[in-house]
């Protein structure tokens, strides 16, 4: 069922004993499906929202072409398991003159994505936690693929001791390990096929990790050769960083402590569309 | 009854109908239980917080002094009708590494007390929004004497739709006028006795407008007048701006509607202590 308001949404809340929460911006795929299937697990009732949030996008990026369906999106989104799908007017989310915002400081958000999207975050952090607010959740999904997102949000709702759990499931690949992704839908035939490389170059580097303890600037050097070997793919950033909280890494260690667990990321150009992804380097 | 910590409030959002909240920085004075008293009617529970929350405190600003007596406030509140005095310690409040910030942007956190206190209402802002997510409070209760604050509070619960209502209660004032404040501890005998001129200059500019329109700049000249007779007294700032969002305003006028009520503000160092004060100028 599609709901529009934020009194049908108080409504729900206050009739459900527990309420997990699938904030998107549509044009849903499985790694979508995948969040929403676990918050059915785990709740009593399930609210999927898609709203193209504009704050999140630079003056220059693409929302004018973000792909739309609702449609589909309401039937993915009941059929993997959604209630209710939250599909608000932009006018409802940023009243005339609102001009509040959250922002994560410090060096985490000025790293990684953040260089080439100076505002998306603050859009993204601002976002969220209003439809946090609207929706009141035991607890919220996101997705790893958008994993400096999913840190900033979990920090957000950390220090703002937000009451809401923050879930973070793992990346859905296509068959070639492309990671999902909406803007995916841009690519054409031989840019698909470039795209591939993304994921190889993160593979790359997790292989060479698994013998023995590597400098993060090699394995940095090795994914960047993998990915420059594709005219059509230009890369944004690779970086190795720790998983927690995106912090500096100078060695990656072949059997680390479950604190300093290594994640490759990485993001880049193919033709007009921006891609990003990531790989957790030496998990147990 | 006393509680410090993150679990206990959860406790008591759970087990309560309806709750009222009212955040202080405690050595508390009639206008906290003005508030504590208004929350006591309108909910089921009522907790009070005690925090003086160093973010909204600029670097040369008066937090090593401001005064406490946490034993006094536990009292005072109680015999207010609080059931829960709520007094975290700093690390509750800010976790190691807490960065995330809450903003209102625009005009209106860029005038008045902003000028003078450029960071003040960015740590206002936050710490409110921390401890309304910890409390949950159905009400959440301010008082009209900091005017700036009361307005930024409530547009943050609207901008980012807190499941939370904003209550703003009048001003206490002393015998001869005084706006109740916990910095008037801080006053010598002579100062005490000068700084009932801000109320003075208020009551001026309110009974000019009784009679007839009157141009701001006019009234502001004439409060200006009365403060500047008092030696110990400096302004930082006199205006007269419209109450609902504290836009500028031109003319004063006898008989407004209800959405031009005019507010006059003044704050002024009196010795060593910064009091602020306000007035309706034209109310039904």
């Amino acid at each position: 069922m599609i709901i529009k308001c934020v009194e049908q949404l108080k409504n729900i809340r206050g009739e459900t004993a527990s309420l997990g929460f699938v904030p998107t911006m549509g044009y849903l795929h499985e790694g979508h499906v995948s969040l929403i299937k676990k918050a059915r697990q785990e709740n009593d009732q399930v609210v999927v929202s898609v709203f193209v949030n504009p704050t999140q996008f630079g003056p220059n990026e693409d929302i004018e072409t973000y792909p739309k369906n609702i449609e589909r999106d309401q039937a993915m989104a009941v059929s993997a398991g959604a209630d209710y799908v939250f599909y608000p007017h932009i006018s409802t989310i940023y009243p005339e003159g609102a001009s509040t915002y959250v922002t994560v400081e410090g060096p985490i958000a000025n790293i990684l994505c953040a260089k080439s999207r100076p505002d998306h975050f603050k859009g993204v952090t601002t976002v969220v936690n209003i439809l946090l607010n609207m929706v009141q959740p035991d607890r919220v999904y996101f997705g790893q693929k958008d994993a400096q997102q999913a840190i900033l949000i979990q920090k957000m709702a950390r220090d703002l001791h937000m009451p809401v759990d923050v879930v973070v499931c793992p990346i859905v690949r296509e068959y070639d390990g492309l990671a999902l992704s909406s803007r995916n839908v841009h690519l054409t035939r031989e840019e698909r096929k470039q795209a591939q490389c993304l994921y190889q170059a993160l593979q790359d580097a997790k292989n060479l990790v698994k013998s023995k303890d590597q400098k993060a600037a090699d394995l940095v050097q090795v994914m960047k050769n993998r990915i420059n070997h594709k005219p059509l793919v230009n890369i944004d950033y690779v970086e190795i960083r720790e998983a927690r909280d995106l912090s500096p890494v100078t060695v990656v260690k072949a059997h680390p402590d479950s604190h300093k667990v290594s994640l490759a990321l990485v993001a880049a150009w193919v033709g007009k569309t921006r891609l990003i992804d990531n790989m957790f380097l030496n998990e147990e």
